[in-house]
């Protein structure tokens, strides 16, 4: 049939043996059932292991079904991994950008804040780690509505609160909001969620280009946006050079 | 990463936004989520659908997670469904070789005929849907083992019972019939099961090449193969062309 994905089809054929024999199957035994060369039976165990849909045991080299496939519905990240990827490259944004940097995730609605590294100057500040923001109001937010549309019927469903003048507090201005941000691949917001306050957030990429978290910077208006409070281009540089860094890792091998 | 295939990473994308926002989605939407081009995404969507890892609601046109990933352990075709899809090329492949034809396929360790069109004449013939032939004695086993190892290695753990003095008895014998079988593409059976009588069956492949049954068919010995009870080509063909205009189908659009 045309305009079918022959990878795709191998690749669930591959699932639906391993699911029938878990842990029992060695690649040429998967190239055999197929009548795959074996070093394409290579190249798709080794794209579904790097993505936990396939596991490799160790000790016999044989492959069973991965953790990932039974737990379809989450990322596949939790909090703690997200946090994980991110500490060395929270650390570096914040030193270049001189501000405080926020790790967040969609949980039940809100941003949850997984990780928060303090600005580096002698300041007084909170840990804000496990706090809740809300996304519609928050840079963080956006970045994460903006690539799960679900979420964002959700919260515009669920009303979307003003808690300052600038506030979305439409769906229609909200989606116009959503559209900038994927055009430009990045969200800034601006007195928006607490006066005086502005933010500037990134998308985290996990395998097929899946946005799992979001990365950004929060300070006063007058550092982080110029004379037309619009975000200052070296630091929304520096939040996607982040974003872009974690991302890769988020790609790679597990931490 | 290298060596890494993009496609299926891109499915396994979007299967997870699938499972986090069941019948939610549109192309549109998931394109947006991951950055795709709409066209890139529509072929995702297209091949996840047509193997049933995605469902497209009829009345919104939005997507979901499909059947066939909720029970990847069987190969998403009962014995009623791959009856369907056999039912008339094994009446052509009975017209054409003038002997009776089997559909069979493994369950619990036996080869389940799920379906049987008798010999075209006149002769007395017993219905045999429903019963369970010996794997590693029949061509129709011979192919189903071949196709899946695990199957395999479980028939020789069990024992191989010896029906004739024909039969393959070791697992090394075994493994060299099957090796043979994955080389030609079919299996015949000389007096391995019932003393004059032998079977060539070709197996019946889903999506990405996966066995999800064989046809074949059975008879004396001196009409199936030649004087040095060799399968003869001429039949060997019959039975091949079946089988592959049946997986043809098995690939296509439901019955």
């Amino acid at each position: 049939m045309p305009g079918l994905i022959q990878s795709i089809e191998r690749c669930s054929a591959v699932l639906r043996l391993l699911a029938a024999a878990p842990g029992r199957l060695r690649v040429k035994e998967i190239a055999d059932a197929l009548d795959l060369p074996k070093s394409t039976a290579q190249s798709i165990l080794r794209t579904l292991t790097h993505i936990g849909f396939a596991e490799q045991d160790p000790r016999t080299a044989r492959y069973r079904p991965g953790r990932a496939l039974l737990d379809l519905g989450s990322t596949g990240l939790d909090a703690n991994e997200l946090r994980a990827y991110t500490l060395n490259w929270a650390d570096t944004l914040a030193s270049r950008s001189r501000e405080e940097v926020h790790v967040g995730a969609l949980r039940d609605g809100g941003v949850l804040v997984v990780h928060h590294v303090f600005r580096p100057d002698d300041s007084a500040q909170s840990m804000q780690t496990g706090q809740v923001l809300p996304p519609h109001a928050t840079a963080l937010g956006q970045v994460l509505l903006a690539y799960r549309m679900a979420a964002a019927e959700d919260a515009v469903a669920g009303g979307l609160e003003a808690y300052t003048r600038a506030t979305v507090t439409t769906g229609q201005a909200l989606a116009r909001t959503l559209t900038a941000t994927r055009a430009q691949g990045w969200a800034s917001s601006v007195e928006q969620w607490r006066a005086g306050r502005a933010g500037i957030a990134a998308p985290l990429r996990t395998f097929g280009g899946l946005v799992v978290g979001a990365i950004g910077i929060s300070g006063p208006v007058e550092r982080l946006c110029d004379t037309r409070r619009q975000a200052r281009p070296a630091l929304v540089e520096h939040v996607v050079a982040a974003a872009r860094a974690i991302s890769r890792d988020l790609c790679g091998p597990q931490p």
